[in-house]
Parts: C-alpha cells; structure tokens; sequence
C-alpha cells in the first residue's frame, strides 16, 4: 500500500467516480395525452436529484436563495432514448464535477430497470439573483 | 321601467355583472394519459383568468411580491363537468367581488364552445409574504 | 370495556379509520415566485397519495384505461392553511370511502410537521374514457 | 444581382428562412422560488409553438394519436441566455425542417423584447406509439 502511494503520490479519488442515485416514481401528473411521460418533465425529474445532491453536499437552496444566489441552469443536452409510464420506478444515477469556478456540470442517466431510457448533460451556473456569475460555494469548489 | 329608474337614481351597473373573459388553447403539456387536462391543470388555467383580471385592475403582482405583498389562494371549491382535450379552445368567464375587507372572491367558470365543463370558486386573502392578513389593494377596495 | 363488546358483537373496524400515509418532497418545480407551492401543485400531491392507495388495493391505472376506464375527479373543495416550501417533508393522510356505487370519496390532509397547511374533500367518479359512469371495480366496492 | 438571379431561374425561397413567430405571456405557473420561469418550463412553452406549426401544416395530433402515431422528442438541446419573468411578453422564432424521412428538426429561439433569452434545437422522430419510426406525414415530407 504505501508503495502504491509513493509511486502515485498525487492520486487522489476522482469526485466522477462517484455517483450518486435517486428514485423517481411515475404518476398521472407526468403523463401526456401519448400516455408516457411529458418530455419536459424529464427536466423536472432530474432537478430532483441534483437538488438531492446539493443538499447532501450540505446546501441549503432556500438559504441560499435569501443570500441572493442561486444555481442557474444555462445549459441542457439531452437525449431521449425510450419511452417511461405510468407508476414507473426509474433510477436517475448522477456524476458531477465542477467545470470552472462558477460553473457546476452533472451527467445524468434515468434508468428503467436495467434500460437507459434518458441522459442528459446540465451546466449550471452559481450566481446572484441579478444574473452576476458568483463562485460556487465552498462546498463545491472542494469536489475533484 | 321608467318609474324603476326614477325611484333609483343612483343606480350602478354592479361590479358582479360584468363578466372577464379570458382564451385557453390546450397544449400536450396540459393533457394526461387520459387524453384529457390533468385535473390539477384547471387551476393554472383559472389562475391566469384571474392574473389578466389582476393587471387590467392595474395591479402589477411582480411589484407587490417587491413590496411583501401576495393574494394567497386559501379555499377552492371546483366541479368538474366535462372533459378538455388537445386544441380545444376554452374560454374562462369570471366575476368577482371583494368578499372582506381582506378577501377577494372569483366565480369562475369554463366553457368548451357552448358547454360549461368546469366551474369553480376561489377564495384569495391579501397577506404579507410572512402570512399575516393585510386590506386588499385600493384597485380592489374600489370595487363593490 | 369487554360489556361494551358484548354489546356490539360484530364490530368491524370501519374503513373510514383506515389512515394512508404518503410523503412527499417539495421540490423547486413546485414552488413559484412567492416562495411557496404553487396552488395547482397541491392537487398534484394529493393525486399522488390517491394512485397509491388504489396501487395498494391491487388496482393498476395503466391496466383500467386499457380497458377503456378511469377515475376522474368530479369536485374538490381544498382550503389552504398554511405555505409549504422548498425541501419541506410532507405527509399526506388520506381516508377514503364509497360514495356510491360509482362514487369514490377522499378525505385529505397534508401535514408539515404536525401542522396540517392544507384539506381536500376530492370525490371521483369511475367513468369509461367516453364519459359514462360505470360502478367501481370490485376492490373499492368491498370497502365499508 | 440580377445576374445571380438569371444563373439560377428555378430558386425558391428555402423552408427554413420562413419564421414562425408564437406568443407567450408568463403566469405564477411558470415561475419558481427563484422568481423566474423554472428551466423545464421553456421546453413547455417551446412546444406550444411547435404544435401550433403542426396545426398550420395541417396536422391533428388528437387524430394521429388515435391513428396510432405521435411525434416524439428525441434530442433537446438548450441553451437558457437570459431570465423570463412574470408578466413577460415573450416570442418565439422557430425554423423547422425535415431532417431525415423520420426525422423532423426545429431552431426554436425566444425573446424578450429584442433580448435573446433562450435558444433550444429539438429533434423529433415520426413513431407508432409503440416506438416504431414511421416516415413523416406528407405535410412534412414536402418541406425542404
């Protein structure tokens, strides 16, 4: 062991490694007239579990928000692969790292059983109610 | 007839009588696997009714929310009479009247062409965004 | 206490006592600009603890409306007590009872805490998708 | 210029510089805690847009639903520039054209007065509403 680590003295646990998982349970509230799910919803399942992952990270967005700062979604990719339904239980599994001193990325899988049915890529930004990009919290700015 | 107007001379056209109208086009988002508008969606369909009515009365919810100042929905009494579907044009008819001193009170109802399909009562307080009941606006004060 | 059995010898538990219990996470997807849950979004809540309870009954939503038959909500009457707010825990009590042969009555209260912020008397009627009623499946039928 | 004109008699004007223009008015709905319209809520009004090219073309999703075949979102790409508020008057500017014979592909950009505030490319497949793709309707397939 601590020859490992004297030949690799600067390792150190890649914060994308880890991922962390949230359930999502389908109901008629989700659903369109096409019967699956609504495909802006999507967006609203995924912010679940960011939101998951800042609070374990310690944050508090309502605090934050009376701090005038907030994390602003700036920009989404996303790909949708099959179809959910119905009294679902999907699994959103998340990694994320920081992109740069203000800006905060989280890949996102949504599976269906074993299936991946939705990934998306999302940038968000740390910054003051009035638009001015802030650094990320400390507790961000500590991830890989 | 004559003799009726003679005898009220300071007759107003009550504020009750007229009648808000307000234009729904229902969109996939507002649908459930039902093929019909997802029950919940009524009330944000009603609500816009109401905001339109809000700003004709010259009332700017964005500057109140500034000020500390909401209308808090606090009761809601709906039935549900008949199904919207996709591209129906819906129109809302509502009247209003100021209940209290600090609550505002709006009939409103829904029709797909000439059918009545939902109608509801809904009970707003003007409060402070802490909770505590305030006179409603002088727009709303002015009406009977 | 046991004279009092005697007395009453085929006592049943009455199903009205019968409390389902559901929980929920307020997310930022349900707030809006004052802060709070949006009106509407409550339904949506309540809906959600109501699926579960006809889950739990062995009924599957999906199953009925491939048969060509819903629940569809015919009158809510909701009073708002309270603000809920972001990452507040939520418990939804629900109890619930026949109405009619065609009838199905909820009895709704959503706690914070032990304050309850906010009631629902919702009744559905179980209809086919055309909109003719029709009774309630076997498993609401055997209910009180 | 003329000399262009002469040296290439049979041009038209290409499908994609004609703009379809939507109007959007944001209500309590759409906004969240933050104060501004929640990021899933531009994928929703976004759609509408959509829907009411599809209905220009001539196209009845109710009626294709019913025939078995929907429109299904398979890639969204968003890029949020600048915050919608209550009470915006937004517009909507979207190019669309066929991508592939299944494959139907729309610019969607949003403004708020002259201000770009949000741009999305979304990708929609012609598909059975079992996943199956399906070549566009003709209304489609005549676009460039």
């Amino acid at each position: 062991m601590t020859v490992l680590f004297l030949m690799t003295p600067n390792i150190t646990v890649p914060t994308m490694t880890r991922e962390h998982e949230f359930n999502i349970s389908v109901f008629y509230e989700d659903t369109d007239m096409a019967g699956i799910v609504y495909y802006a919803n999507y967006l609203r399942f995924i912010e679940r579990a960011r939101s998951d992952i800042a609070r374990e990270l310690g944050l508090d967005q309502g605090k934050m928000l009376k701090d005038g700062r907030v994390f602003a979604v700036v920009r989404v990719e996303a790909d949708y692969l099959g179809p959910a339904r119905l009294a679902d239980s999907l699994v959103i599994r998340t990694t994320h790292h920081k992109l740069t001193r203000v800006r905060w990325q989280f890949n996102q899988k949504m599976y269906k059983q074993k299936r991946l049915i939705f990934k998306a890529l999302v940038t968000v930004v740390s910054m003051t109610t009035t638009g001015r990009p802030v650094p990320l919290p400390p507790e961000i700015q500590t991830l890989n």
